[in-house]
């Protein structure tokens, strides 16, 4: 019996849907050789992570490990997938593997973090392999919502795994290739052991619709327009971008394209070859020249971004470029959850301005990039794997997945960031927890999800902020009063009195009234102080504030 | 001709969905006699409200005329209608009109302000009307969701307005009154100057569907289950919850009210007799005996609210039930846009659990309380008025259910908060803009809403806080260095120094170089420390800090 086993790690993406980072290993126990499987963020939110400008997974696992790890394979180039490569690969330091649109995505990023092109390798579609170690891993490509998105085919002595990445089953899916299912059942052939597989619509019962099905409904839809037409799009979405595109100038409007990730997307579709054909493009200086009757604009922004494209034209100009009454706005997109507000928002910005928004409530102008319930069955019959392992998903997508493999009787789990699972038998299993979570990155420093810090902020701006400052003399008598500054709290509360001075006035009255021992003891000030000073609070204006205490001392 | 005018200003819910607040005013221009139309509340958010507890509308302008004041109206018991009566009755003084359902929830809420059951007048249905001043205000029965919705007649010299409420075209609604068109037609027949309409679901294109369909789906669903089941919805909802218990019994299960607003609901519900028939409940003691197989609890939480039963639940414990693998938790609910990120956590604790959610992605098991397209379209033919206000709705809603009128044919304006309009004419006419704006309850204290306190709120959770001391002796010179504590930022950034410590440097550097004569001015080194404070963490953080300086000067 061998003694080597074949392990998967979800480090990010599998209990949510972002943040993707998965590793694979094989090898003998605690040995094996590994490689990981995307490397993306996910994005901060208020009511969680204030302040936070990125989301990474917690790699402190496989830093650990960096001598067992060969490579980093990327499935495409959204952000939660590759998106946090950059940050990573001076610690990693292991080549970076993907197709030309990923890698040159990649490139990008790992140039802002001052590393060369030749960090990444670029690899043609199986049936080519990168040989890494104990892996032999290939490109398949697959249809999504980004040019080459590819799933993994990884091959070990312990068996193969298919990682389908991001997918969806489109014959027809405009920029990239088309799904194959001849290619999947071919691949399929020699026996696959798990099915690692992308969950996101498994609650969505209907099947998946394609890319192709839009372009009449956004002709149809910008003939009938009189003015300007706006239209915003993942920027990452080339195939929409190209679909829209498509059917404005089939409309007879000039296009041009906004914000900086709509160009640089096109730009890297382009420099890639992978875009096919696509209409002219008018640059902005001369769009400012073109009839808004003859003008499409694609922007950036589909999300309620504040600094995209859409929400700068919601608050006024962009570009030198100003939406008007009768113009129309469309979101060619879904809203991700969590992003609603900023959407609405932008929504009635541009309804104050009398400007039409079209938004996709009857799915005329937008399609999932993902497999949606019977593609993901139908995923799991074209493969015929030993056993499925959701991922890309919530707790409640991967479990519905995982219940939906089994009631076809095959072997599936429940795998969530940190589960370990051995495939090397007929059924996965959770054989180690790993200690994971997530890094902020914040302004240009990381800093743990947990150490306290954004907790902190968060406390601030639910509670308000006291600062008590108290100045002892050479003796340790107080030299005068305590003194309070407030920030995020009201002036006045139940008393009428200012609150400052209520809360100078009891905290005064402690420390004339301490004994000598409090007063030599700045640890017990402090927490009396904080003590006195979240009552006082409580009581002039019903909430405990956060408290600090600054204890001076003259020498 | 007449100098009288008859006006309607909106001060909440016209421009936004909740927070309803509307005036409408009979007489000389300047001098009219005003009565108050619905008196409601919004909630916080993270995003744009950290830290406050409930959203009023601005009522200045309504305060500073309260001697021209006759009366306020409630429509229904919704908090968006009724919930700031308690809070504003004291400084209006007027009578409360409202019919028994909603007039013993008014009364609820003035008594925890410690006014009487008399400030609350009960007012029976159309055709009997309150006559105040020049205005006799009849409340009409119309179909929503939640018991004796009205829409408001009110009838002055100037013309009879009809004031929908938020209402639905249902005529089995299970509780209440069903929608009466011949009601409608009857009233209509005398000629209805303006229309003020609910405009919530003018962008749901189908007609809407009676609660009378959902009580075989949900039947079906809770037979199916094999284990616990527990449903949420809104507490108000009392017809949901009535369908949902009766579902329940007839699968043989029994039924427990669980969460304080839920059984608050259900008491007034039978106090005030508008619930008919209602099935046995068991008590919570008692709930925990019976078998998880015949047991349905009934919660508060549809919106994912922290504190409501199923928030606990998934949790962990709430009144000593936990939910167990197996078991089924249903949301007959929306969940209303900015409430996803919490709903989806709760869905997931729950999967977690192993408990199977079922949600009304299928429309199942829930129908909206509010007029679709068709049905407003319909509310608009059958009282056919000379003109058409839309009212509770975003801008973007506002601006559709204008557009909607007015292709019929019907004079139609866009109104939002704080815009007087002019009914007297053939057509709405904007006369006046009127400041208006909200007002936050935090804690106990009501703050203004642009007052500066949220907005320093947000900047300490965006940007961290630093606190900076300064002490100058009796001469004016610095007593020491600065000292500086941080709150809600990291230890350590670009130079891997303690952040405090290059803080500490930088501004004592400062100090040390400072001109006698800016020693002597507080303001100036406040600005010069903050200046440099905010550009040191820019360097070592990446970003601007939020900076408190305190200067104490020894005497």
């Amino acid at each position: 019996m061998s003694t080597e086993r074949l392990i998967y790690l979800p480090l990010g993406g599998a209990g949510e849907i972002g943040m993707n980072c998965y590793v694979y290993g094989y090898g003998p126990k605690d040995k094996e050789r590994l490689i990981l499987v995307d490397l993306g963020v996910t994005f901060p939110d208020m009511d969680t992570s204030p302040g936070v400008d990125l989301i990474f997974p917690d790699l402190t696992w496989l830093t650990d490990r960096k001598d067992q790890l060969e490579a980093i394979f990327i499935t495409h180039a959204h952000e939660d997938h590759v998106g946090a490569v950059g940050h990573f690969f001076g610690q990693l330091g292991v080549p970076v593997y993907a197709r030309a649109f990923t890698a040159n995505i990649a490139r990008r990023k790992l140039s802002e973090h001052g590393f060369g092109d030749e960090t990444v390798t670029t690899v043609s579609a199986y049936p080519e392999r990168v040989e890494t170690g104990p892996f032999k891993v290939s490109f398949v490509p697959v249809s999504h919502s980004i040019p080459e998105s590819s799933s993994l085919l990884i091959e070990t002595a312990g068996g193969r795994v298919f990682h389908t990445g991001d997918f969806k089953i489109d014959h027809d899916p405009i920029v990239g290739e088309a799904f194959d299912e001849a290619l999947w059942q071919d691949i399929a052939k020699d026996g696959i052991k798990a099915l690692v597989c992308d969950s996101t619509n498994v609650f969505s019962k209907s099947a998946g619709r394609s890319e192709s099905e839009l372009g009449g409904n956004l002709e149809a839809l910008i003939k009938g327009a009189e003015r300007m037409v706006v239209a915003t799009t993942f920027a990452s979405n080339v195939a929409r971008v190209k679909t829209l595109a498509e059917a404005g100038e089939r409309a007879g409007r000039s296009i041009c394209l906004m914000g900086r990730a709509m160009r640089r997307m096109v730009e890297a579709s382009i420099e890639t070859g992978v875009l096919g054909s696509f209409p002219p493009v008018v640059s902005i200086d001369d769009a400012r020249d073109v009839p808004r009757e003859n003008l499409m604009l694609l922007v950036t922004g589909s999300q309620g971004e504040r600094r995209a494209a859409s929400a700068q034209l919601a608050r006024g100009k962009f570009n030198g470029i100003e939406m008007k009454e009768g113009d129309m706005f469309l979101f060619s997109s879904k809203t991700i959850p969590g992003n609603e507000r900023g959407v609405i928002s932008i929504m009635n910005q541009f309804s104050e301005m009398g400007v039409d928004v079209v938004d996709d409530n009857d799915g005329l102008y937008h399609v999932s990039g993902h497999a949606n319930r019977p593609d993901i069955a139908k995923a799991h019959e074209l493969m015929d794997p030993q056993m499925v392992i959701p991922m890309h998903g919530e707790h409640r997508h991967l479990r519905e997945h995982a219940k939906l493999a089994e009631e076809a009787g095959r072997a599936s789990a429940v795998a969530v960031n940190g589960m370990m699972v051995e495939l090397s038998g007929n059924k996965p299993k959770v054989v180690e927890y790993i200690e994971t979570g997530r890094r902020y990155l914040d302004g240009s420093t990381q800093i743990g999800a947990l150490d306290g810090i954004v907790r902190d902020r968060i406390r601030m701006a639910l509670n308000g902020h006291v600062i008590v400052t108290v100045i002892l003399d050479e003796d340790g008598e107080p030299l005068g009063e305590p003194w309070c500054e407030l920030m995020g709290l009201p002036e006045t509360g139940r008393s009428k009195a200012p609150l400052v001075e209520v809360l100078e006035e009891d905290l005064g009255q402690f420390l004339g009234r301490a004994k000598e021992a409090t007063l030599k003891d700045d640890g017990k000030i402090e927490q009396e102080l904080r003590k006195i000073a979240r009552r006082t609070t409580l009581d002039e204006i019903g909430k405990k504030a956060e408290v600090s205490v600054i204890i001076s001392r003259l020498a």
